[in-house]
């Protein structure tokens, strides 16, 4: 069935079951970024496979929005399917919370699944439309009912990490969630969030595509732990675990009953962003809701001694395998018939021989020349570019592995580029570099720091649609909170202050549609540098050790501190990576990380 | 009568009033950041000067809270008075609220007089509060019964802008207050912000020292205006304007009787945050309140096309006085005797000759050696230090002009510097001609941009405790929001965008206690430059054109690009500046803003 028929047939259910609007966000029971099969069914419903969008389907007109990483790519993918493509946080377009207030009729209905739809939002979404009398319908997961061959909800087997990985036990952990539970004067703590529910109880699984999560709900009081899981990912070696740690093991399915049933006394923390609006309407009923962050997302987000002496080791590893693809790759472009995919496939297959390896941390981005412009295009075995000696490669990849979760862009020289692409090259690197090179007080936040990776590119007067970095998990989600580098927030964003042990990813970019794009991502870590009289400053380490292709430098555009940062760059990115090397590789290695000064014609 | 006797006495009179505690801000019934001689009662209860600053009173202890300009200067002038300092915003440093959250016991009295306390502030109190049953009583003013001598409120003669001045008459302004009044949904607007009125109204007074405010009160609903002001201020003149604008003079003394009287259709817009809480206390039971900024203060931020052409010329006179200045200090020094105070007295004199003079902006802050690192420094005939041929001078100084206000720091070098110091002065010229150069996209504020001119200072391993620019008035208050360049804000702050036309200060510094204080600071404004895909960019013109000292330049710690920034400003500054000097300071200019080049020994 083609798409466009796929949304006649829903509009038409739509109609009996009297709902004038339905809603398809992307997300899961946890709001997770990244969904499993079963949860795609606005892509099920559109065929735009971006990792973020909502679909919004009335009688006569679907819309679709989505962020500034896939405006290229949705309307590539939407072309005749009839769906209007709404590009999110750009000036003069209506979000959605403005396309229906000005849209929907007094007295309408809008339908949506409620356990895909946070509370927080539903709660906006209500406040913005009180003023029309809209019914809000989410007891029903309508589309989904329509979905032929809707994939089952994976159920992967739990894992059990070593305390020796994670450098605190269970225990430990769940003694600072209830001391941060006490601070909201709280006794019970409702959790749903997958990545914070796999960090608390030192688990993983492979309910996500790259995500090493397992389906699950946490519920925590002063003297218990509750985890829901599904019953075929429990092994006996997870029995015993939650028998040794106290942990009584719940079916998933037995949330709501649960929640129905229990008696909160006094107060529950949850955090509305991420609970799903069908369980926070089971527990406002029963309970004094206090909506705060989890306690566990700051806690995961600071690394611990152990953990960022694991993320090191494999970082390292990662760095060789990357530095090794390169290698590769500008040996035999010209030689051997490459493409985005194929290339793509071998960078995966170095990643897997490495000690360790469990998983990619997401699906290897491989784009040549203007492909490279859609900031998460995907390359498939069946579509996919010819790599030609001449041009940019942009490879985004990154691994899971028992120690770290890794994340890396390279843009590689195949050939050829012009001057123009050579200035916006050297602003990447420059900016990147100044990035990772900052000096600042604690107390700072993403916001005050964008500017020094992001400043060489708005210089030129250009701009990436994107934050400059990410937070990243420990053998967990590549993308995670609180922290992250961007240079404007939503209205009602908390901004994070950045702490000693937040891993973040720094990768400014220069994407011009139809001809080339440019991302250069290293991955930092926060440090504390001296303490003085006018407070703690701060600096970053790196973890990430590529050679920055020198063929894309243009040097007469930097300044020598910005060239005294990429030697001294590339002289570790030698000292680290050459030992793992063959003689042929390390010859190689030696030449592109090789010193630059301002008299090199490069 | 000696401090500490005058604070015995109040807290004397506060146990008759059964008042436990006793709250003196600094601030009029208008919340002006300067205050005139009647409302200085907290410099009268305490002896600290600093424009900033409230005194707590129990029956066995007060306490001084200001902020990091006046650490040093407070510290100095409490000494023998008994009054501990709370440095605001320091770590673990108790602030106001938290000092009486844990100090007040249940049921007893705050006192304060409600005039001189914010609506928004005393909410606040009263909610931080609220758990233990604290009374207040706002509405006597204690303290000022006990001040004898105390002076008269001013009433200085009001003058009537012309509109050639103001490029816009106040019927355009009244009606684009309406418009901001109807999207609030607003029928009335109650304005007490000083700046804000004489903005309105195109009106100037003289009851501030330094600012050119008239006392005044503004009630504007959709077919009214009414502006309270003194009796004595009052001139034919003004009378005759009020009639040909149909606004409805009112005696100043009638505001709160007027409020008791009127009938409020609908809603009243009003900024919590600078009405005060009686004003507040009298309006909130006769109509719904919108609190929001008022309208005005953007408005009067987004300097007109007529206003900039004015400033513009009045900085060049400005630039042209202090240059001279320079040139004149740096010929006399160790020749003449010469003292903080009589140096600042002659740079007064030389802005006193420009045309179309009428005030200082703020009293000159004249500061050698180690009283330059007091932030907000002011010698005295009495009290000041002597100018010797070595180490640096540090005047901050500004006027109130037909045309504009100035606000211009240079820190000029009289002789032997040490290295470490030329490092310092050399990073904060480099930050602020960083900052000067910046472009970005429209939607920045402040918070975005500080790192730019901050960055080189913090890279040493120092910070300076203040924001690095602030809004400036036209022919008004040297300080004006809602834009401002910081790194962090106060947890309720709102951060304006930076748009068009709006004009701040660029302030870096380096403040060593004991040491030395350096400041460089130029007047920047905000400007578009181009608009493409990617938004609206936008960039700093400068308004301020005077020399930075050269003797001050470490050029071996300079990159090439800032060291270009600097040889640029230097170009302009003469091509400006030369033509109003004479022969022999035109000689001096032209070496003093020579380029200079990496290989030059300066």
């Amino acid at each position: 069935m083609k798409v466009s028929d796929r949304i006649i047939l829903l509009q038409e259910t739509l109609k009996n079951e009297h709902i004038d609007y339905y809603m398809i966000p992307t997300s899961d029971f946890h709001n997770s970024e990244y969904v499993s099969g079963y949860f795609k069914i606005r892509e099920y419903f559109s065929g735009f496979t971006g990792s973020n969008g909502t679909l919004v389907i009335s009688h006569d007109h679907a819309g679709l929005w989505t962020d500034g990483r896939y405006f290229v790519q949705a309307q590539k993918e939407l072309e005749g399917s009839g769906i209007e493509l709404f590009c999110m946080f750009e000036k003069g377009v209506l979000s959605i919370k403005e396309y229906l207030e000005q849209n929907m009729d007094d007295g309408e209905v809008l339908g949506f699944d409620g356990r895909v739809v946070t509370a927080s939002y539903a709660l906006n979404l209500e406040k913005a439309l009180c003023n029309k009398n809209i019914k809000f319908k989410y007891d029903m997961d309508i589309a989904g009912g329509l979905w032929e061959k809707r994939p089952a909800i994976p159920a992967s087997p739990i894992m059990i990490l070593s305390e020796e990985i994670c450098g605190q036990n269970v225990g430990e952990k769940l003694t600072l969630i209830r001391e941060e539970m006490k601070k909201h004067q709280c006794s019970a703590h409702l959790l749903t969030k997958l990545d914070d529910l796999m960090w608390l109880f030192n688990i993983r699984g492979k309910d996500i595509e790259c995500n090493p999560v397992a389906f699950s709900y946490g519920y925590i009081t002063m003297t218990d732990a509750y985890l829901f899981v599904q019953k075929q990912a429990v092994s006996d070696d997870l029995k015993q675990y939650a028998d040794k740690w106290k942990i009584t093991l719940n079916d998933y399915d037995e949330i709501e009953e649960f929640l129905e049933n229990v008696t909160v006394q006094g107060r529950i923390l949850m955090d509305e962003k991420s609970v799903n609006c069908r369980l926070y309407g089971i527990v406002k009923d029963s309970a004094k809701i206090i909506n705060a962050p989890n306690p566990s997302e700051k806690l995961k987000a600071i690394k611990n001694p152990v953990e960022l002496e694991h993320m090191e080791k494999v970082y390292l590893k990662d760095s060789v395998a990357v530095t090794r693809f390169i290698y590769w790759l500008k040996k035999n472009i010209g030689k051997t018939p490459l493409n985005e995919y194929s290339a793509s496939m071998h960078m995966d297959e170095l990643r897997r021989e490495i000690d360790g390896f469990l998983d990619l941390s997401f699906p290897t981005i491989g784009a040549y020349k203007e492909n490279a412009a859609m900031m998460h295009y995907e390359a498939t075995e069946a579509v996919n570019k010819e790599l030609k000696p001449e041009g940019m490669f942009l490879v985004d990849s990154g691994g899971q592995y028992m120690g770290g979760t890794t994340d890396v862009t390279r843009t590689i020289v195949l050939g050829e580029i012009s001057d123009i692409i050579k200035k916006h090259f050297t602003a990447v690197a420059v900016g990147m570099l100044r990035l990772s090179d900052a000096k600042f007080l604690y107390g700072c936040t993403g916001r005050n720091l964008d500017i020094l990776a992001r400043g060489p590119v708005w210089d030129m007067g250009i701009d990436y649609k994107c934050g400059t970095g990410h937070g990243i998990g420990y053998i967990l989600n590549v993308h995670e909170g609180p922290q992250n580098i961007r240079w404007r927030y939503a209205e009602d964003a908390k901004e994070a202050v950045i702490e000693e042990g937040m891993v973040m990813s720094n990768e400014p970019g220069v994407y011009k549609e139809g001809s080339h794009g440019i991302r250069i991502e290293n991955v930092i870590v926060a440090k504390n540098s001296e303490k003085n009289d006018d407070g703690q400053f701060m600096h970053f380490d790196t973890l990430t050790y590529v050679p920055i292709d020198l063929d894309g430098i243009d040097i007469s555009v930097m300044q020598p501190k910005d060239i005294e940062r990429l030697n001294d760059y590339h002289k570790k990115v030698y000292d680290k990576v050459s030992s793992y090397l063959n003689d042929e590789e390390r010859d190689w290695l030696r030449e592109v990380t090789r010193m630059i000064g301002a008299s090199d014609k490069l």
